[in-house]
């Protein structure tokens, strides 16, 4: 590499040695000149459809990936993306947002251009992004725009959340040291202070060896936390019971004899609660405790009994608060000095449930059927498995799915507090792109003789990926409902496009049921246009006869004809877009749901409940500390 | 009406009284409740597939019938449609968007609801949409909620821009005074100071009667500041010869022998600029400065030489600005003042050009000849009749539809700032409901009778239009590129779903063509996914076989095809909706374009000649001021 670069080259070099194999967007004036640098920095452009398909594409990328990026243009493209970027803010999803904006002159000089609100003011869009962004760059200035670069492209990765980058068109091709380049981004996290980490390990593992009834929760943030196999290990060494919330399901391996599902608090088995409330020690480990990952704030254990792992805050008990503790670190070396003689033992081991064991008691489906929402979710989990990743869009299939049996190594992605529909058909697109690029990436380094420079770089930034995977099935499924669909169907043209391995089960229930049982079950506003959901392969410009891409499509009304499509060989294995359109009665929900939204109701009405019980303020506290 | 009414039948009683006839929107937790008082006030509920779209088409009814209004969810349903508001901003819509918020007792508490950043933090949205907005209202007291409504409304329709209410889901069923429904909301515009008035009257009457060589530029906030017919009247009395801008056009009848098309500048005939810059008057109607309505900024006038008219501001000269002056009132005393036999007289007048006659002189199509862009837009306007709203998305339709030779009474919506592709499908559903609405409402007033108290109410709140028709043709048109259509095709879904009559125009010309002349004319990233356009209606889910909503598509390649297709009656007269297909070559463009993005390109690189010329300033402060 020469020593010095275009400015645009600097920063898709820099997301390439990071992993963004792959970047999403939608081209603008203000922006056209940096797309130039995309493929020669080896990085893939998605061009999508449109920009929130876009954002919450790279979304569900930087979830499987680790990192991902987004090019929007200026005001028009980038407040389209804007609700994607906020999701990415309140999930933890690690987005780059690169803006091309209009020429600093322009700016400075406060004219009156196209995309702008024509009032002189540029920077009215960035005033927004600053409040769902961790960290900004306005590349204005060359002797400041590399490090200003590598500082937020750091704190996208360290802190798992969207950044904000804009890139003003006369920067585009601005000359800048290469030099940086030539070593990894530092991404090191920064050291504990050992003493006071040995303090801490110690106490936390004379509360696990004194415990009698221990129990761990496993929450969605661990995934963001880059603590997945901690996470893991901790479940499988201790062999606690074991649960996870619904944000966090999938995060751990479901098949361990130790795991119990979902903790559903009074939404879920009666006798589930009372045991957790009996508990003396729960270890929580990447908590969100949002209203519908907490089934309504029932299933806060008490903090007294508690100690939850946060990214850079353990809380031990309902009065110690350790600040400036890095978790990953910190959860290595518990499972290093962890004493496997000192664990308590459960004896007899008490009566939680087996996910699996309560799938084979179902009684077996009659073939003309109706396919029901109580248990649609746990009977289509024999169609999973090693590897898929696997995506329930907020509705029915986000509850729904909290029944799922699913395998090791498969992942789950669903929306644990954000809850925006159309998020998920973007997300899949992502995924199963991150997915295909994780794949490239292992072949790649397996395969290729690698020069000794850039072995160095590749080692010290390995492709990243946030999924629990080791196997690579290349499936990536979704389960998504109708009206959610309609929000962001133009991602199945982009899923197309880029000819990704995806099969989407469209739960077709004629309208938003999950709205119907918070509010209006026959009102007219939760109807939606009925459309023919099978069509949309043909509609996007899909070749209906390509071997190399099949187009697969089938509805399914009753049971048998659901079992009959699983059966087939080109399901099962599908190397292309498949749709299958599962029909539903209007008014079904899972019983989850049902008490779900009984729970919200009472919330809207008077929000009495969790004030009540006082864990509010500090779940507050804590969630905004990230 | 009872003494007292829910707070939420209130809000849309006072906007059915504005002329709300039809309400926007996409229900959601936070909302529904709201949702229920819709129909109960005579309101009509689309019930759009996606926010944005249901944003897109709030603004595009707004610009018809002068008010409008949109509903979303707390959060994410927001956020999708900001794109949406800050065009209306810009552009100066009159969209009133009603948030449903969590109750205000979990706001209070910060509670983690879901559809928040979980940060406890409220009022980030709220805080993003001042800067889009000219009012805001947070309805969390009942003493003070309907007088909050009836200023952010009146806000509303006065600066023809968007507003902001969040209306908490606990505040929805709050018993308020209905006393102030049973007088019409105040829309008076404040009145001028008539001795300062009759001054600047005169002043204005002396400089026209003096001058030697006046020149008319009407812009399109002509419409927004509700001035359409006064400017009508000037260009008509005056007989002085007129133009448009781009985003004026389609405001005055274009066919009075005075109007000469759009004066373009730089890319427009060549003996026009000069003619321009040698008056000694030009009198600008409703201006909008920005780069693309003034074709590089090459249209501006000489300031010396100017008096502008903007809402509540006239510029005379470069040294007098006039503020708190109301332009309606004051263009109306103009034109009672105006004696016309004080007129100056063009001998000979000047030849700038006819566009009709310009029509007139293209030689006929070969059958089999490819559609260029050159001459579509001039030819394709024997098309058009009486009473249509024509739309052009922003690309080769809106820089092409410059071209339009517009029968009287003609509505013309195109972009002239904002510019975000994907708004005008959702501005065309929009147009084509108030189109519905209007002329549904004038037939209610013709033949039922109506109480007295009621009639008061109708006669003070006339069923508000912005549209120059007298005749309502029932016909809407949108031309719209296959890239931009991409972006919010969905709306095709809610035009079914309402059954509103709508012909469209998709230009298939295989990518984003004005992005290709701006940069990247082969770039990949210019590209997009190829679909099959004319399955849309199918995939929509519409009755392919309705009588009463017909569904026409038909696919034009060359002219012979298409003059075939717009012969038929099915065509000229469609009741449903219609697709045609029209397909352009992909590197095919109208000259104008070629020269604006050849501006915009030397723009994008210095900025050097806005700010050489001295112009760009005094807009710049005008166009904030609004």
């Amino acid at each position: 590499m020469s020593e010095q670069v275009h400015l645009a080259e600097y920063l898709f070099v820099r997301l390439k040695q990071l992993g963004v194999d792959s970047i999403h967007g939608v081209p603008g004036d203000y922006n056209l000149q940096a797309l130039d640098y995309i493929e020669p920095a080896g990085i893939n452009w998605v061009g999508n459809a449109s920009e929130l398909t876009a954002g919450y594409a790279a979304d569900g990328y930087g979830r499987i990936k680790g990192v991902s990026a987004l090019i929007t243009a200026f005001g028009v493209g980038e407040l389209s993306a804007i609700n994607a970027i906020g999701g990415a803010y309140a999930e933890m999803s690690p987005v780059v947002h690169v803006v091309g904006t209009p020429p600093t002159a322009a700016q400075n000089a406060g004219v009156v251009l196209h995309h702008s609100l024509g009032d002189g003011n540029f920077r009215i869009f960035a005033d927004m992004y600053a409040k769902v962004t961790v960290a900004q760059a306005n590349l204005t200035d060359a002797s400041t725009a590399t490090s200003m670069i590598d500082r937020t492209l750091r704190e996208c990765v360290l802190q798992s959340r969207p950044v904000y980058i804009e890139l003003p068109t006369n920067m585009v091709s601005t000359k800048v040291s290469a030099r940086p380049l030539q070593r990894p981004l530092d991404l090191s996290i920064p050291h504990n202070d050992e003493g006071f980490e040995d303090a801490e390990v110690e106490l936390i593992l004379a509360k696990i060896y004194a415990s009698k009834q221990p129990f761990i929760i496993v929450d969605g943030f661990t995934a963001a936390l880059d603590i997945t196999k901690e996470a893991d290990e901790l479940v499988r060494i201790t062999g606690f019971p074991t649960s996870t919330t619904s944000f966090g399901k999938g995060i751990v391996n479901e098949t361990y004899s130790n795991f119990h599902g979902i903790y559903a608090g009074e939404a879920g088995k009666q006798v589930y609660r009372p045991w957790v409330e009996s508990c003396d020690l729960i270890l929580r480990i990447g908590p969100l405790a949002s209203d519908v990952n907490t089934y309504g704030f029932t299933t806060l254990p008490n903090p007294k009994k508690t100690i939850s792992f946060h990214r850079n805050t353990v809380e031990i008990g309902d009065s110690n608060s350790f600040n400036n503790v890095h978790v990953k670190p910190l959860l290595r070396k518990i499972l290093n000095r962890l004493d496997k003689s000192k664990l308590p033992q459960y004896d007899p081991y008490p009566d939680l449930g087996d996910p699996a064991e309560q799938l084979r008691l179902l009684p077996p489906t009659k073939p003309d059927g109706i396919i029901d929402q109580e248990t649609f979710w746990q009977r289509i989990s024999t169609f999973f498995r090693c590897g898929d990743i696997i995506l329930t869009e907020t509705g029915t299939p986000s509850i729904g799915g909290r029944d799922f049996v699913l395998p090791p190594q498969t992942t789950l992605i669903n929306s644990g507090i954000w809850l925006s529909i159309g998020y998920m058909a973007g997300a899949a697109q992502g995924a199963a792109l991150a997915h295909r690029d994780i794949v490239h990436s292992i072949s790649k380094l397996s395969s290729t003789t690698i020069d000794a420079n850039s072995s160095a770089v590749i080692a010290a930034n390995p492709p990243t990926s946030r999924s629990s995977q080791q196997t690579f099935s290349k499936r990536t499924i979704l389960f998504i409902g109708d009206g959610s669909l309609q929000m962001t169907v133009q991602a199945i043209s982009d899923i197309i496009r880029n000819k990704l391995a995806l099969t989407i089960f469209v739960i077709n229930n004629d309208g938003y049921t999950i709205e119907r049982w918070i509010h209006g079950m026959k009102a007219k506003y939760n109807d939606i246009q009925p459309w023919r959901y099978l069509l949309a392969p043909a509609f996007f410009g899909a070749d209906m006869d390509s071997a190399d891409y099949p187009i697969v499509t089938h509805r399914a009304e009753v049971w048998g004809q659901l079992w009959d499509l699983l059966e087939k060989k080109e399901v099962q294995e599908c190397k292309g877009l498949m749709i299958i359109e599962v029909m539903m009665q209007r008014e079904d929900a899972p019983d989850a749901l049902k008490k779900l939204v009984a729970n919200a109701a009472r919330r809207n009405s008077g929000i009495k409940q969790e004030l009540a019980n006082g864990h509010g303020t500090s779940e507050k506290a804590i969630s905004a500390a990230g």
